[in-house]
């Protein structure tokens, strides 16, 4: 009987000749020692072009245009690399996108609005396995406004259904808060689906894009969602701590007023004027100066992205955790593992995720062989494939370590 | 009779020839085609290594220990650099300080929970002509919390006195918000003095540190000073947007609790449970992940700073604003400029302003002929000279560029 590895090799070989966007990986930076790089949905890696452009910026746009820089491009970057994330990655018209602090923060901003927006109603809905910032900035925003939060408890590998969100919307929801991309499972929830549920019930929708943006293609502006908030370290690979984006759609944008009424979302920035007056458009979710240099990175991943196409780059992340799968049937199924995401790519993000009791040792295990995948208590190894950087013959190596780990 | 330019450029050259940390300009990257920087108060300069530094991180630190590399430093870099800052540059004893967002999201964590932590008061106390963002955002606050703004309305030139704030301060007082150097005189608060004042009155002192922290020494602990935010990318260096620092005092941080709580703000970030709990000490402050990338540009210049010491920093400083003001008496006064800042070098922080209402224009002349100094609104040009990065001949040839613009 043949070594299900062998073939297994010969279908990933096989795989990545037929890649279209097989050289893209080329793009990235080496990382010598590493054997498979799993976290791409933790942390995308760095472009080769990358630590010269930083270099250069540090020397040019930094150190000797200096603070005439500002004038002359750094003012509008939140604004004009929002643009580009939407019109890259986001199906967003320009104008409701932009890049500022960390999703967190952008979360309370656009949570609190949202709950403004909406006088009288009283719930905020979520789901009770999201991640947990989401959660927990959620519960702050609930204690200050005295609103209450509803928990939809859906099934942890397929994730939150219409049914679910249909279930809980009532003329008390104000906002209804969910992740396209379950960070746990990588189950892909119905956006357009769930958005009209609960406009249908006369509330808000914010999605956090985190774990799909770059790897999922969104259609913001079809879908007619409101709100939405995202990370750029991620599939955007904008270096770790990169700042998130956030998203309001046009016609809501006049009944969103966001809390930190910092000197950026001011009508005039440089007026300096005795009060406070908002800006128009999105510029009013912004409060302090952006932090510039980490925003550098995920320029080169948008224009990567942008010339192979966010339906290219879905196709080849369907391929990845597909052959994730398989390989999962053939060498870990028979040792016990658990598969606990959909099997069905159609319901699937960019990572697959797996489970066993010794995956705490066996992640220290592998992160010392060069094999790093990420791990998620209690007991998860997450597969996050990112497309443009990772191989069929590196997902192979990954899953093969983990066999080698159980044996 | 002497041109007074000729007795002011040798007196330059005597003073350089003469300055202990003349060696450290050379620490700084060239900046072709730059006369005079003269907006340091601003947007400080990259040190010459920092090139290298930026590129090393992005192929080693990120590239290649990729996710690693959060448990190997990052995890830690938001307090761990914010004790560094707070050995070097702020007299405090460690685990007091955090780096994290920006300026103005620090400033509003700690006004509402300086606000929480005064219950039954209802008054916030802050001077009409500080930097619009602590106003903005404190306006904000007041709108939802329901406290009152009280402004103190001070001497433009010579800022707050303690008789200002004694004047004000009461039993209604949850807050005292000022900012240590005027962002437009230049003028220094005495901060233990109104501090105390504060304090007698049973309220918060929030000390805004922008414009003083590396350049004027502070001594938070010694001071008693409750709460503090400043800025990284003006007298540190940090780089465009680099984020700020916030600071609690010990002996309040059991009485601190800010709204933003994201998971970086929990008790154990890694647990994911289903209920936030906040961590104790001043890790609570965080919210989401911070922007490494945008943290690496100050680390060379604390080293810089600790190397010479705040106090020769502050000598330096000292030096060059004095000879700015010389140079202004002898070749700005006689065309009309006015001095916008102290004389005293006592009552004055790391820059000087002078105003004229040609200001405008001849700003944008200057920086086309590579002197930057920058603009403030209505006609006041800032003079700000970074002691490490700053000759005195490079001072004197801004002023004199004014004057050739005026003549």
């Amino acid at each position: 009987m043949t070594d299900p590895a062998e073939l297994l090799r010969a279908e990933a070989a096989a795989l990545d000749a037929a890649d279209p966007l097989a050289a893209s990986v080329d793009a990235f930076a080496e990382a010598p020692g590493i054997r498979a790089y799993l976290d791409g949905n933790s942390l995308g890696r760095p472009l080769r072009a990358l630590p010269d452009r930083m270099a250069a910026f540090v020397r040019d746009d930094w150190g000797t245009r200096l603070i005439r820089s500002w004038d002359e491009q750094w003012m509008e970057l939140p604004m004009r690399l929002g643009d580009r994330i939407a019109d890259v990655a986001l199906g967003a018209a320009p104008g409701q996108t932009v890049v500022a602090d960390s999703t967190s923060v952008v979360l309370y901003k656009l949570m609190r609005a949202a709950v403004a927006a909406r006088p009288g109603r009283d719930e905020i809905v979520l789901q009770s396995g999201d991640f947990p910032t989401d959660r927990f900035v959620a519960e702050g925003v609930a204690a200050e406004t005295g609103v209450t939060l509803r928990w939809i408890e859906p099934d942890a590998v397929a994730g939150v259904t219409v049914a679910d969100v249909a279930a809980v919307v009532c003329d008390r929801t104000a906002l209804v808060a969910l992740s396209h991309v379950d960070y746990r499972s990588g189950a892909l929830a119905d956006v357009p689906a769930i958005t009209a549920a609960v406009h249908e019930a006369g509330a808000l929708a914010l999605w956090d894009l985190c774990h799909s943006v770059g790897v999922v293609p969104v259609r913001l502006d079809a879908w007619g969602v409101d709100l939405a908030v995202g990370c750029t370290y991620k599939y955007l690979n904008g270096g770790p701590g990169s700042p998130a984006f956030g998203y309001v759609r046009t016609g809501v944008q006049p009944e969103i007023r966001q809390p930190i009424q910092g000197w950026w979302s001011a009508a005039d920035i440089f007026a300096m004027g005795p009060a406070y007056a908002p800006a128009t458009g999105i510029r009013q979710l912004l409060s302090g100066t952006p932090p510039v240099l980490s925003m550098l990175g995920m320029q080169g991943m948008l224009d990567l992205i942008a010339a192979a196409g966010i339906d290219a780059v879905r196709a080849k992340s369907v391929s990845l955790t597909d052959f994730a799968v398989r390989a999962y049937d053939a060498v870990l199924a028979p040792l016990g593992v658990r598969l606990l995401s959909p099997r069905e790519a159609a319901r699937r993000g960019g990572h697959v995720t797996i489970g066993h009791p010794s995956f705490r040792e066996v992640t220290a295990r592998l992160w010392e062989r060069g094999v790093v995948p990420d791990f998620r208590f209690p007991d998860g190894i997450r597969l996050g494939l990112s497309p443009l950087s990772t191989t069929h013959a590196e997902t192979l190596a990954g899953v093969l370590a983990v066999r080698d780990e159980l044996g």
